[in-house]
């Protein structure tokens, strides 16, 4: 088993408005002092759970093996929901068990999921409303710490997983829709360069991407090919297509967010 | 006097936008090279020293003992206000003395507070605007590195401390107010659970909480005990009756902020 | 050549809502273990590489020798723009060449710029929209793991800088602009410390600002000497002149922003 590198990794819907995530950060040090805590984001949309799960997909496979993830988008929480913990691919992830860990469980990845259920790695007196001090903060520490996750609680084979967004993929196009709208109004598609690339052999290499009504010729290779405040389509850091607007907004230019239809045709 | 433990902690009003967090932070590891920074936040509203304080008493108590607490919202900076450390509990606070580090001198802790006027610890100098980088990053990096707190300056016994807000019980009812509105929208009360279990002996266990015109009846312990959409209250993981809206904003459905009455009566 | 002290400072216009801030701290802590990484701001406006400029001269500064700073405003990423790093005062600078790392050319220092063309010390299959993940976080970690900032690529002298902003100085008076707008609507403006004293030797101490159609006679020592609400001048934590109003927004009053004209007369 892949030994803990100390490094904690938050993943949040809390904001930093309240004492919320500073309570964790106090949690884990008080329990593994030595621990690395390193902020993913905790500006994740309240309740959204599917951008928690695609934020922690961009993040995770960049850090150290050993690093363990917390993740704690919870509308659930006090409820029936589980707690779990898995280990995947040399790391570690905890969370409630509603689909935000679903980076764990990507393939070619092998998953070992568990539940939380050790009450000795909790804090005393759980509160019914903040699981992320109580119950997910401590457990990540103890796993950074060195404790073996097989010790949280039993081995579960069901847990929660949101799939990757697939397009539709046809002779004559490909069907997607808008998976993410980033800090810079970039509309990041469903299609990503595996599909493309495998389609295009049959398709041709002339393509063309419909959204919102307005048609885009070709997939440029970079922002720099396009004019300031032109749209463009192009390939995006974790290898999907997404609609730009050079030195400004897609999502404003065209008025589209997440969810939106985007059809890519041979042009 | 209890060792520091190299973790200084963060709170201020100074957002993210500017040059000032990064300087503060510059200013504590140029003095203890080894000091782990830990932001509670740097969202705190400007100029609101009652909701520093407020965040402070939510966060420090989960933080091992030894910390160092900053937490600077400080619009008196320059002017006759005193600048304060306190060993409170086995923590360290440093900060403005308006109240902001009120959560060094709630019961039972005993703190002992000493007015920051030995300019050895201060950067050379002291602006007249930033305090925050001149002199609370130095002394509590200089107490985070093991500097004794009693050579910052002279002990003072007056130190401005701002109460735990308290309801005003009766024989009917509790009256209380809205003392915090978090990230979701959650609207936290001054009614904490130890005055509402001693209140409860006598006036039973059916309760209605009476809000912005509304009813809520029952205090129900988790989210997940209302529907989507559906106002509910419920005790938070401060221990405190909050008022809630499943999946959605109590704030905006209430219209309801900081400040307004809430009433909590026998059902 | 003065050794790395293992600090990393991160300075985006990223956001904290994507991956995008979480991947290189991954992938930092992937090549240099032990690094310390310090966040200045992520939240930067979109594009703003004057506002990234003006935030890494605030707060470089204060960070002891030896930090590596790592600055990513980069409209140009995929396009023409290099990308360097630079030696400069005993602390390491690493961005792209559009000027983010100007505080590094700042006199009286001494800079040594290379470009970044070692493709040993990128991730493996750069991409063409995040150099900040590809080729920024790699090259600060290794320069914070030891490795000579020269390996990197040749050394270049032809660095963009973006001069400090300079106010035009007459015998009747110093016109200037605002240069800066805080967090807390407080205008900065191009007037320095050391031109105002210069300036005041001729024309005298009693000075009056004007800006957007308003005049402040003289300029205060602190936000104290003002009443709540009032606007006033001060010298702020940089050394320059700032317009300000007490516990308000002087941005708002005035409806003034970055680039507003200032005029400085003998009152």
């Amino acid at each position: 088993m892949q030994p803990a590198s100390g490094i904690i990794t938050l993943l949040t819907d809390f904001g930093m408005r309240d004492a919320y995530v500073g309570a964790m950060k106090g949690v884990i040090l008080s329990i593994c002092e030595d621990a690395v805590i390193v902020d993913i984001s905790h500006d994740i949309p309240p309740h959204d759970v599917h951008e928690c799960a695609w934020v922690l997909r961009g993040a995770c496979r960049y850090f150290p093996r050993g690093t363990v993830h917390v993740a704690v988008v919870d509308p659930g929480v006090g409820g029936a929901r589980r707690a779990i913990a898995v280990q995947s691919g040399g790391s570690y992830f905890v969370g409630p068990d509603n689909g935000v860990l679903s980076a764990a469980f990507d393939p070619p990845l092998t998953a070992r999921a568990f539940e939380l259920t050790n009450d000795r790695y909790f804090l005393p007196g759980v509160s019914r409303t903040f699981h992320g001090r109580d119950v997910f903060a401590p457990a990540a520490a103890h796993v950074a710490a060195g404790e073996s996750v097989e010790r949280l609680g039993p081995r579960i084979s069901d847990a929660v997983v949101i799939p990757i967004p697939r397009p539709r993929v046809t002779e004559t196009c490909i069907e997607a829709e808008i998976v993410h709208v980033d800090r810079f109004g970039n509309l990041i598609t469903s299609i990503d360069a595996a599909t493309l690339a495998q389609w295009s052999k049959h398709a041709g290499s002339r393509l063309a991407v419909e959204i919102a009504g307005r048609r885009i010729d070709g997939v440029s290779t970079a922002y720099a090919s396009a004019q300031p405040g032109e749209l463009l389509a192009l390939v995006e850091s974790s290898g999907h297509i997404e609609i730009a607007v050079r030195e400004g907004s897609a999502a404003q230019t065209l008025a589209a967010g997440r969810g939106a239809p985007v059809t890519l045709r041979a042009g």
